[in-house]
């Protein structure tokens, strides 16, 4: 058993094409150990921050920000893709390597001035980072922090989230 | 501040079509009290089960899986669409309404024998549920429990899983 997430997180080569390395973290929601470790590592990058609300972008946002919510007693609020919302949304869309994708949340789901926490659980080019920052911006709220347990530095994701408080539980120098 | 998980749900008529009464559980994870209650309630639902892990569907099974895999310290499976994860996978095909989708999990991430109980927030028609068993059956895993948040039991999701534990913490008699 190791104290260290990283441990847990298996590295995959040539997934899902040739030269990506996927950093995997179904093993760590596998062990209740790294599960510990990750949710811990999270809870620290949150220390001294003050916020109201844990957002999450559908679906790898909810594996780790349901939980980190539900642990501080604070409010999660769904961030999901177009369409599965019942009530009045505000949306974002952006775009993606091939195509886009819209992201929409409850407009009910932040007043103005909310510090909310954006949550997830790898950060790559920043993209849907970055349309999650608009999207709670446009709806009143301030991004407090955004949390990742995982940061490929070599796709500089931070360059994309500029002006954005961010910080990662483990770091990867490559892509 | 109410003590039933059920007024921490929103009922929104007509989405996403007319004649749908969808019960919202945003409202639940937007409140810590809410998010507490329904996380009791599933656990109640689990007094003498024996089990190894807790799996949840994408994407809304991850809402309450992952929180409750953590609080209890127990392992928490990916069941995933298709196409998403990096090692050897097991998948079952299903029909929808429109069309036909794929869920897939690790290999590795069942044993055999492995007792495992399955969450999701809603059970409807039991289309994905029953896919849900099946592939944690063909992996030699054996479905300790089915565990939802609510029931619409005019939707007979029941007759659908015939054979398989059931619980749910709020049951609604219409669809």
């Amino acid at each position: 058993m190791s104290n260290k997430v990283e441990d847990y997180i298996l590295t995959i080569p040539d997934f899902p094409e040739k030269g990506i390395m996927f950093r995997d973290i179904s093993t760590v929601l596998e062990s209740p150990e790294g599960f510990h470790l990750a949710i811990e590592g999270y809870k620290s990058l949150l220390e001294g921050v003050e916020f109201d609300a844990i957002a999450g972008a559908e679906s790898r946002g909810f594996m780790f920000g349901a939980p980190l919510a539900y642990v501080l007693g604070k409010p999660f609020l769904l961030i999901r893709k177009g369409g599965k919302l019942p009530r009045e949304t505000e949306k974002v869309s952006y775009t993606l390597e091939y195509g886009s994708a819209t992201i929409e949340m409850h407009k009910s789901s932040v007043k103005k001035g909310d510090r909310i926490v954006i949550v997830d659980d790898l950060m790559a080019t920043g993209g849907t980072m970055k349309a999650s920052c608009e999207l709670i911006e446009k709806l009143g709220g301030k991004v407090a922090k955004i949390i990742e347990l995982i940061e490929l530095e070599g796709l500089k994701g931070r360059d994309a989230l500029k002006g954005y408080d961010i910080g990662s539980v483990v770091k990867y120098p490559g892509k």
